[in-house]
């Protein structure tokens, strides 16, 4: 599965796989695709710079990326106790009122919250990229935007291409303009943050704003037919998340939230903004329900959302418990259906495309 | 672009397009493709007759469908004066007032609303159906829900091959179970009645479920590229609506609301109750803001809300009220930007599917 990205970048199948765990990511590229270690859980910097060392231990020497979580707007001097105070009351109550009703243990005297996502501060993302250009990374993908312009520039210094997730074609062309390399077009479909507009339609509409920019196209690919299809509208490769989080190598909080991605049909997601601030596919939970309640109050905006509920979804993680239990996961999440080692969900991928380039030529009268 | 399907119906091209239009459905079908006619849209049935007799003399003996809107459970007795007594006063006061706001003139006294769809009720749906046995047709979709089993077997028997939407595999299993021929897999992306799961996703999924009934992929299909796609994820043949409504043979209302479309972005459509009382997508417009607005009421259910809108879409459309002009339509209108032949758009979708076909051969190192 070769396109000239793909050749570019010297890997042999053009499957670009997102994941926040090293050990999936490093098996991606092991098997032939691209591997790329989400670094917003990282609060500590040589947490990152320890699993980047383990990375290059077990990627054989082939190519992997990073992908940050950076606002474009830089804000200066904003400390996370300034955003903290921005969180109103009734808010804080709301939260508690409804661990309360679900009965959520509180974390023990001076437990620190392990879901603390402070990578989308900037200065949390700027310290991920300071340790992560010590390594040959290859790739720096942006979930939110396009990257400050001292970023891109940095990361070309080191030889490195910047991506960025875009959800329409003006997302698409504002990442063009600010001299980035490759589009991953984000699909409605998608798991975490996403537009409305589905792959379909959206991957085609971006390939021709950024043209002759590259496009990689998430939402909705977990199948080798669907990466035939994704490639089909035009993308020189496929960007999949949610399809790692229930292998062998995926490092879940718990087992009870792999069994419920596994049950999971692609109805029982929803795009709530109850996780970040901004709509973001997940699980549908008695979490996300509360905050969809007319009753309740709405989600805050990005960042204090993520604030807001920071310590809420550790509780529910650690006690394990069931109804309020999620994460982000696309609509593919109705295939996810067995724990597979990666290299399994890998050479599923790379013979269902084949055996749908095969169907296509027959119907087009090539076989 | 030959399938199974497509042979069996005895079409060059695994091109299904519906559409209101007699010129459009017969343009689809001269051009190798198979043309469906809606037929919810007329109220008396001697009106279908009569398109359904030019259609005869405008398909040079090529084969062609009609599209119905009949539920699948049966209300017995019930008249279009009971449903009118459901709507509550405040409903139709809302209605007055938001074209009130906007300054749309009333009808003339006595002048019937065109707009005026009543091709859901059973007993409309039952009378054209009566006409259509008379014709040639090949193939009765249906737009909501498995026909009536009594409306099944007389179509076999009549050598028709049914088919019906579906928006999740649930929905597709029980049109298998109901002894259908043909599913039809309707994306969120896609134009009228839609669920919430993208193409990208349920095009497979249903293939899956109903295997081995062929299934057509509908939503988000207006380009080649996005046939190979829709044939790539599984199906027999591809189901296109919204890209025939800026043809030269399309009669829409007014010329605005061509302009409209021709205008319109991805982006632009919201998938609705303020239409019909079940969720569709279609354009976004004032009007359906005002259905979304927290202060106002919620749309009643279907069958209500269409005969509670049936008036004021036609003063809408006949006095072309611009910020209310809408039509239902899918997220393709972002790609419908010329106003051209049925036969120019059909050989852009059969010379783009080349392309694409030669396209993913490259990247499969085929070609």
């Amino acid at each position: 599965m070769e396109t000239e990205l793909s050749n570019r970048l010297g890997i042999e199948h053009a499957i670009f796989g997102f994941t926040p765990f090293p050990a999936v990511a490093a098996a991606i590229t092991r098997a032939g695709g691209f591997g790329v270690l989400g670094a917003v859980r990282y609060g500590a910097a040589d947490e990152l710079a320890r699993d980047l060392d383990w990375m290059q231990e077990h990627t054989d020497g082939k190519p992997y990326g990073v992908d940050v979580v950076m606002p474009a707007k830089k804000v200066e001097g904003v400390t996370e106790a300034d955003i903290e105070a921005m969180i109103p009351e009734g808010h804080r109550r709301f939260v508690q009122e409804t661990l309360a009703k679900h009965g959520v243990p509180e974390l023990a005297e001076g437990e620190a919250s392990g879901w603390r996502i402070t990578g989308w501060l900037e200065h949390v993302a700027r310290s991920q990229l300071d340790v992560a250009f010590d390594y040959p990374v290859k790739l720096l993908a942006n979930a939110l935007g396009s990257p400050p312009p001292d970023v891109v520039e940095r990361a070309h210094g080191h030889g490195i291409l910047v991506a960025a997730l875009a959800g329409s074609a003006r997302h698409a062309l504002h990442h063009k303009d600010a001299g980035l390399d490759i589009v991953v077009a984000q699909g409605y479909e998608a798991g975490g943050h996403t537009g409305e507009i589905a792959s379909m339609v959206l991957t085609p509409e971006v390939v021709r704003a950024v043209d002759p920019l590259p496009v990689l196209a998430a939402g909705g690919i977990g199948s080798g037919e669907q990466i035939a299809a994704g490639l089909a509208l035009g993308a020189q490769g496929v960007w999949l998340g949610s399809i790692w989080l229930t292998t062998d190598e995926a490092a879940l909080t718990s087992p009870a939230l792999t069994e419920k991605l596994l049950a999971a049909g692609s109805g029982d997601t929803v795009r709530s903004r109850a996780l970040t601030g901004k709509p973001a596919r997940q699980l549908r939970t008695e979490w996300t329900d509360a905050w969809e309640d007319p009753e309740g109050p709405d989600p805050l905006p990005m960042p204090l959302q993520g604030l807001l509920v920071a310590e809420a979804v550790s509780r529910i993680q650690k006690y394990e418990v069931e109804p309020l239990l999620g994460t982000p996961v696309g609509q593919i999440v109705g295939r996810m259906d067995a724990k597979r080692p990666v290299q399994a969900v890998f050479d599923d991928l790379t013979r269902g495309f084949e055996r749908a380039i095969d169907r296509v030529n027959r119907i087009a009268g090539r076989a």
